[in-house]
């Protein structure tokens, strides 16, 4: 638990903002997946900043596959992947460490761990450490072949065309929230385990481990409180499992049927902006103004997809592990 | 996994519908909290039908405490409790076994299963073992004391005043769905777990356990994704962590910043309707019509508030076991 | 993990000596297999006590299978086995309550429970717990058949042929330790998990969890520390993994080689004795006499091997669940 | 599991004897803790190879420390320790990989994996692993002081006396076996958890994770199978648990008394020899013969010692976290 999640197919991250290295390892992956070091390009490179609306920094992201990987080949070893900070610029968090950030972790951080926390980009909290969690829903999503696994921006601060709004809240130095979909595809019946690591469950689980994820719905989601179950209900119309409409999002009992999981993510606006906000000095408890520099995104959510897909592979990956037993008999 | 949630404070729930009993054991609870069966009165009353909008099956609900609670506290060993089941009719399930009913469990349990599940009643995929999480409930809440866990309907169907939608539906032989809201008061700073145990992360993964939920927000939740950073960062107003709004909902970081926990569930319509419904015949796959019998509730959302607190709490009591670490050095 | 141990397989364990009822959940485990009462007979038969150097008291021990099977078949939900305890005197404990007896539970379960602990019959730390691992076994050893787990005792106070030896001892109220060997054979290729769920980690653990066991020792065990490599060395003589001997008790690199595994395990003379001993008074810190009554077996090795068997079938199970992942790719 | 060991303190193993690296991931430590590289440097020293007995593989093992701990203090966050692997020589592996060493991991890893593992220098099997062992067992230290774990060889070959022995097996291209004793002191009262984490069953999986253990013993060990219960059982002398003698070993129903926790492991003879020996070719089947050639210990028990530390002071660390909700009410 804490840093380390899953049953049988289990994830550890490690790692600081501004440390040395953030690092993955990937245990209870069987041997025998093909495994190669251009695999995880393209992934890594959506999670990566550059576009308009993202932050300055940019990391080259070269996975260092440091074990579990022989000729080509997953060994059923566990898989380390290390991906060395190089472009970090501290200064800026000196500057501000003693005045925690509103609606960031440095406040709580500073508590919880008694000050001796890595305060230096968000240290552990950064969204930096999803680099590893990409890097294994690659290794995920071959495992859970053929499913498909696909997130998309549905919409930033209620727009689903957000161009120009990204580059007016940056140029305000503020940011913006929105809103991520994901659907996975040749899903098959009975993956999910009852009672507590339901297929929503453990997908929640994951997702809201992302800096700034603050909902999840899945199907109808929030709007079935309005729905009445002759509305709602999903009609079955083959034998496979098959439903007219899909309102469960694919999840019935906590169970997949057949159907596409279908969940939308909330994400709130990054925290850090570029305007003097009132805090408090964490040292004296005085009142204090924080007005940070540094490289920050406008928007967070437009590179959540790939990382909501990657923590959708990787319980996906878990619960079909999982389900081998119940072939058994 | 699976039918066991926790790190140090673990809850493991067992039984089916119609079978002989639902049972919860709770460990790894400290020694020494005072319990008596008055105490779980309350709760499982919350919890019990026979409201409008409720089924009618009451089951008396006593808790037969069968070990770690000895002269009146904890013993430190684990707890059993459990719940006969009495009020069983078995007979309408009969009838439609090879009939799943729309968005019900039953084809995934089938399927799943291999025809080897107990399909009574929905067997261990039944609302009833929320009777056990309610008992578990009870001992996490004063395990956190003096945090305060409150949960309340919101809104049905949309509705804030919703005697008479549901007294209408109900006529209808039709369900409705409701969202329910939950506040935790008193909450000290520094729980919850990076990266993997947010606190967000382990109320999720449990309430998403509940059957009938499809959605979960917290703070200013799905809204944070049309909002601005400067509206949604929730100001730091005193040095123990009182922020001046809580669009948070009191986490930060996936820990909680002091301020009140705020979450809202979005709870489906109960899959079970008396209504003819189109649905495939699970032995020849041919096209059926499936007319429930039985006793069901209108609306679950009504009876889903004291699980919510249950599972709340349950969170909280393992974040707490788990931050007594962080005082040690 | 404490009172629950296992991966997928997963047990669970609650009760008391002179509680209501001692329980075990078994978790995990697929669908499909057969289970009826009479299958538990047998085992349960073995452990109970009634022949020559076992206690008096004597418990029916009937399963109540409260969930988990239906029809005659587990279901995959969490199966609910409870054990009634009945013949139950707890007078003898108050007497000597304040007394602990040297080398029994008692002073330790006193001091971490802060008093709080069921001390009757030495409560959740009594050898009456072991009823549930019995009936786990049952299970676990019908879901890794084809291999067959034997255990026997081995000797009794150093001697192969004991019976006179323990008439002797139980003639002087003392009590005399054993041996117990256990012999798994039709064991495939590969069950085991490298690093830290290595086959002898995994029956250690539990082995350790049965009260009185203080050693374990698997194929040449401690006499392999005074051999060469030249005669310790297992050779291969088949392309099944077949050796000439078996030093190795079955496992290379903590998995199975595919020869039977072998192991022994040193049972200590059971604590209580029918003689004054000293001790210290746990109220006052004073001196005192403990010279305790009630019915305890003279030699507890003779009640070991089901439970050894039950906890080896339990790890196996686990094990082979474990490993059906390296059969995906 | 399998990779990651531990309930609060959690340690997670990587890597493979000739792969880039081997790592170790630290995971629930708490916060404050002073670490500095020197503090590595002892430790790693005695675990390395370079004295006679010992294989010729010398590394320099340096500790890069990539994330957990900063300004010279544990974070809170997990810490990731990394060593490379830079004295490889894997020809000689290449040369026998077909033929599997008899009594080593090869047979079953090519097995296990369907020839995927990485068979150089044994992959992950090899005691190279056990390196970051040792680096995790540096920091449990830490956190268990003022527990002192010592361990140290107490035979080899069945003497006390052995460095002659020791040169002439080596002169033969044989190997030899050892026993190695480990003393705990100031060790608490209440460490360990009924009923499956006693202390025995944890310092026993861990213990039974290094290569090359076949047995543990417990204090009086395998020699109670011979005692009376008059002989065996320890007279508590003081209110603070102290007793005459200590054949419990410092535990008693799984929890430490306040003794010294004693125990004794068997190491089995280094299974790689430089004598030719009979085996089977892993693709034809057929009969073969094995030379190996490489680098490799006389006797491993000789560097046994600081990793039983390691092991030991990892499960006191847990159980020590895991203690701390005993003094809650």
């Amino acid at each position: 638990m804490t840093n380390t999640f899953g049953s049988i197919f289990r994830v550890t991250i490690t790692g600081e903002s501004h440390g040395k290295s953030i690092a993955v390892v990937i245990d209870g992956c069987p041997a025998g997946i093909p495994v190669d070091k251009e695999d995880f390009v393209n992934d890594l490179n959506r999670r990566k900043p550059g576009k308009a609306g993202t932050t300055k920094r940019v990391e080259d992201d070269y996975p260092f596959i440091e074990s579990g990987i022989f000729n080509g080949y997953t060994t059923g070893a566990p898989i380390l992947i290390r991906f060395e900070n190089r472009d970090v610029k501290s200064k800026h968090y000196d500057d501000i460490k003693d005045y925690p950030r509103p609606s960031h972790a440095d406040f709580v951080a500073y508590r919880k761990y008694k000050g001796f926390n890595d305060y230096r980009g968000g240290g552990h909290f950064s969204g930096r450490v999803t680099v590893g969690i990409v890097a294994a829903g690659v290794i995920a999503k071959k495992l859970i072949n053929p499913i498909k696994v696909e997130a998309k921006v549905k919409s930033i601060g209620g727009k689903k065309d957000y161009a120009d709004l990204i580059a007016e809240v940056a140029k305000e130095g503020d940011s913006i929230g929105g809103i991520v979909e994901c659907i996975c595809s040749n899903v098959p019946v009975g993956l999910g385990e009852p009672f507590f690591y339901s297929v929503e469950s453990v997908i929640s689980h994951l997702v809201f481990s992302i800096p700034g994820v603050k909902g999840i719905e899945f199907g109808a989601g929030f709007r079935c409180a309005e729905m009445k179950g002759s509305e709602f209900n999903d009609i079955l119309i083959d034998s496979e499992g098959k439903t007219l409409t899909n309102n469960a999002g694919g999840i019935n009992g906590g169970i997949t049927n057949g159907n596409d999981i279908v969940f939308r993510v909330a994400v709130r606006p990054t925290a850090t902006i570029f305007k003097p906000q009132e805090t408090i000095d964490l040292k004296t408890g005085e009142k204090a103004t924080v007005f940070p520099k540094g490289r920050h995104d406008t928007c967070i959510a437009l590179r959540v997809p790939v990382i909501v897909e990657a923590m959708t592979a990787i319980a996906l990956a878990d619960l079909k592990l999982l389900s081998l037993k119940d072939n058994l008999f």
